[in-house]
C-alpha cells in the first residue's frame, strides 16, 4: 500500500478502508508517512468527507496508535465527559465532583486553553500547587482512592491524533467534523472511557457556530461511540453567551466553588445538573435523568460535592485552605466595575467578544505554551432576556495592568447588546442524542 | 500575511491575490513555507480550482523565483514548442530542425521520461556522446552559431515549480489543471519563450483522457499565454494509438531521422509539419499555416532539416556518423516480429499498454534517476483503421532479455483490437485553440 494512492482515494471522494486508514495513521505517527502527505490528505478528508464507518475506523487507528488505559480494575464503568470548549465552560470542576460525590468515580484528563477558550488545566491552577502532571500509576492510584482525578494527558495515549492535531493547526485543516470527531473520541477512549456525556457547545462562542454543524458533530460522535461500542450522549449547549458569570481562570475557580457550596449563577448550576445527571445515568447509579438530576442536586446540598473537590486539591498537591476560603485565589489589581449605559432588556452578550477580552488581559494565550495570567478576567452580571436599568452594575474587569483597563472595558460593551424590547432567555440546551447503548 | 490563511482561503473557495500568491510560492521557493503547508494548499487548489488570472498570477509567481532567461539578443523571436507527453512522440527531434533549417532558431529544454512516456534527452542520448547539460553561456552561444539547441534545463530556472512538482507527485495533486497549466507556462517563460506551440494529447496514451479536459488544459495555457503576453497556439493531437510507429528511445532517433530524410510514418510526418508550421507562422516567417506547412516540408524535401539535425549532434559532442548511418544507434540482441492472429480492421492500439510494454522491456524509469536501455521497445506497424490479414507482421519487439520476449509479446498483441467491420481512421488533430496574439 502507498500513502499516495490512500491520498488519491479520498481526493476523488472514494471511501477509505480500514486498512488503508490503519495504514496511513500507523504509518504517521511512526514518522513513515510524512507531514506532506498527512496534510494533503487531512485536506482531502475536510474537502471530500468521511461517512461513520470511516470516522469511527480512524478513531480507533488513533488509539491504536499508543497505549490505552484499562480503567476495569479501578472503577465498575469508567464515565468521562467532553466539552468541546467555550467561555465561562468551568462545568468539569463541578460535575466531576458531585458524581464522584454520588459514588462514580472518575478520572478525567483534560487541556489547556488557546484563543478565546479556556482550559480546565489551566483553571485548576490557579489553586497553589496543584499539579496536573500525574504518571499513569499515579492517575490510577487516585482514582481507587480518591475516586476523582482531574490531570493532563498521563500516557502516551493517540500518539498519531498529537500529531495530526497540530498539523492541521497549520495547515487550514482544523474545522472537518470527521477530523475533530475522531480527535475528541480517540483520546477519551485512550483514555479508558466505557461511557462518555459530550457537552458540545453552539454559538458565537464555539467552535460551531450554527445548530445544524453542532447537530453534525454530536451526532457523529455519538455514532463513532456506538460503532465502538461505548455508551455516549451528546447535549447541545447554547454558547452564544458566557456560561455562568464569571470569565478567567481564579474568577471561574472561584464561581465553581461557590457553585459546590449551593450558590453560584442559576444557569451554570443547572448546566453542570444536567452534564451530572446524565453521567449518573449512563453510569448506572440511578433510572433516569431526572432522579440522576435530584441525586446530583443532593450532592450540592449536603457539602458532598464540595468535600470531594476539597479532597482532589489535596490529593493532586494543592492547597486545600483555598477551597474553604476561595478569596485567597490570586486576586487582580485593578477592578473596575461598568456600568450599562442605558436602561431596556440585555438582547446579547457575545461570548467570543468576552472571550477575546478576558484573553486580551493576559487570561488566555494565543500559542501553545505561552504564559498565562490567572488573575486576570471578567464577571458578567446578566444573561440574555435581563430586564436592566441604566446605571445597573453589567459587568466588572479585572486587570493588573492599568492600560488594559479602558480597552477592555470599551469592548465588553461593546459584546453587550441593549435593546428596548422584551427579549426571550437563551435556552441552556438544545438538543440531546444519543445512541441505544446509553 | 501568513500561509495557513491562504491555505484556507483557497479551502474555502476564494480567489487568492497575486500577493497572496507571490507569498506563497517565494516562501515555498525559498524554504519559509514548509512542506507540508503546500501540500496542503496544492490539494485546495486541485479541488477548489483557480481562475485564469491566478493560474497566470502563479505562474508568473514561479517564473519570478529563479533566473529567467533573456533570448532576444540572439534570436528576432523566440518561439518554443512543448508536448504534454504521450507515446511514440519524438516530434521535437524532427520540429526543431525543420523550424531552424526555415531561418528560426530555436533553443529547447526538454526532460526525460517517466512511467510510459518518453523523454526527448533520454532519446537524444542514444547517440553516443551527445550531451544534453548545457550551461547557459552554452546554450545562448549554440543558439547564436548553431540556430539549434536541445538541452535539460540549464540555469537555476523556476525552482518553485521544481519544489512543487515533486512534492505534487506525492501528495496526490498532480492532476490539477491550473498547476499543471502553470507549471508548463512557467518553464516556457523562464527559458525565454515569446511564442509558444503547445502540442496537448488526448487519449488513452495521454494524461488528459478526454477532449473536455484536454480543451480545458490548453485553453488554460493559451489564456496564460495571452495574460503574460505571450503568442500561443495550442494543438489538441491524438495519443489514442502510438504516434507513428516506433516506441523506444534508438528506435523513435531512427524514425526522426527517416521522417527527416522525407520518408517516415506519413502520420508523424504530417504531426511535425503541423506542429512546425504553427511555430514558423508565430515567429512571423510566413503568412498562413498553409504557406508555413508548404515550407516546413520543403525543409524536409532539400535535406536541409536533416543537415540542421546533423548540426545539433555535433554541437552539442555527438557522432554524427549515427545521423548518417543510423544503423549504428543501439539495438536489441532480440527481435521478434508479431504477426496478426486473425483479418479483419485495426480498431485500436491502445497507446498506454504500448508505452508500458515498451517500458516494461527496460526503456522506460518507473522513478527518476532509473537508469534505462535505450535499445529496447517496440514498432507498430499498423493504424486504427488498418484493414490486415491473420499473418500480417503486427509489430516487433526489440529486447535484450529474452524472458521479455513473451510478455511483451502478449501485452502489446491485447493492446491492439481487430474487429470485423471497417473502422475509421483516427484524426491527428481535434483542434486548435489559440489567443488573438498568435
Amino acid at each position: 500500500m502507498r500513502a499516495v494512492d490512500v491520498i488519491t482515494k479520498k481526493r476523488d471522494g472514494g471511501e477509505l478502508s480500514r486498512e488503508e486508514i490503519e495504514f496511513f495513521v500507523s504509518g504517521y505517527a511512526r514518522d513513515e508517512i510524512p507531514d506532506y502527505q498527512a496534510s494533503a490528505w487531512a485536506m482531502a478528508v475536510l474537502l471530500k468527507g468521511m461517512s461513520p464507518r470511516e470516522s469511527t475506523d480512524l478513531t480507533l487507528a488513533m488509539v491504536a496508535s499508543g497505549e490505552q488505559l484499562d480503567l476495569t480494575s479501578v472503577v465498575p464503568l469508567a464515565v468521562d465527559k467532553h466539552s468541546t470548549g467555550g467561555v465561562g465552560d468551568k462545568t468539569t470542576l463541578v460535575v466531576e465532583p458531585i458524581v464522584a460525590a454520588c459514588g462514580v468515580p472518575v478520572g478525567k484528563m483534560s487541556g489547556r486553553g488557546l484563543g478565546f477558550s479556556g482550559g480546565t488545566l489551566d483553571k485548576m491552577e490557579s489553586i497553589p500547587g496543584f499539579r496536573v502532571d500525574l504518571s499513569t500509576k499515579q492517575f490510577m492510584r487516585q482514582l481507587r482512592e480518591v475516586g476523582l482525578v482531574l490531570s493532563g494527558q498521563t500516557a502516551d495515549l493517540t500518539p498519531a491524533d498529537g500529531k495530526l492535531y497540530a498539523l492541521r493547526d497549520v495547515s487550514g485543516t482544523v474545522p472537518s467534523v470527521p477530523l475533530i470527531a475522531s480527535s475528541v473520541m480517540s483520546k477519551k477512549i485512550a483514555a479508558g472511557a466505557q461511557a462518555i456525556v459530550l457537552d458540545v457547545k453552539v454559538g458565537v462562542g464555539a467552535f460551531m457556530k450554527t445548530l445544524e454543524q453542532a447537530k453534525e458533530l454530536a451526532g457523529l460522535m455519538v455514532e463513532i461511540g456506538d460503532r465502538a461500542e461505548l455508551r455516549v450522549v451528546a447535549l447541545i449547549a447554547d454558547m452564544n453567551q458566557p456560561l455562568g458569570n464569571a470569565v478567567g481562570n481564579s474568577l471561574e475557580v472561584r464561581e465553581a466553588i461557590d457553585t459546590l457550596r449551593g450558590e453560584g449563577p442559576p444557569d451554570f448550576k443547572e448546566h453542570c445538573l444536567e452534564v451530572a445527571g446524565h453521567m449518573l445515568r449512563l453510569a448506572g447509579k440511578v433510572e433516569d435523568l431526572s432522579a440522576a438530576k435530584e441525586r446530583a442536586a443532593a450532592a450540592l446540598a449536603d457539602g458532598s460535592a464540595l468535600a470531594k473537590f476539597r479532597d482532589l486539591v489535596e490529593a493532586q498537591g494543592g492547597d486545600p485552605s483555598y477551597v474553604d476560603e476561595p478569596e485567597q485565589l490570586p486576586g487582580a489589581e485593578y477592578i473596575k466595575i461598568v456600568v450599562a449605559p442605558t436602561s431596556g432588556y440585555v438582547a446579547g452578550i457575545h461570548a467570543a467578544e468576552i472571550g477575546h477580552t478576558a484573553a486580551g488581559l493576559g487570561g488566555g494565550r494565543s500559542l501553545k505554551g505561552d504564559a498565562i495570567d490567572h488573575a486576570v478576567g471578567l464577571v458578567v452580571y446578566h444573561k440574555v432576556g435581563d430586564e436592566i436599568a441604566a446605571g445597573d452594575e453589567l459587568f466588572a474587569v479585572h486587570a493588573n495592568r492599568q492600560d488594559d483597563l479602558t480597552l477592555a472595558e470599551v469592548r465588553a460593551l461593546a459584546a453587550h447588546l441593549i435593546g428596548p424590547e422584551p427579549v426571550e432567555p437563551l435556552p441552556l440546551f438544545y438538543k440531546t442524542i444519543e445512541n441505544d447503548r446509553s
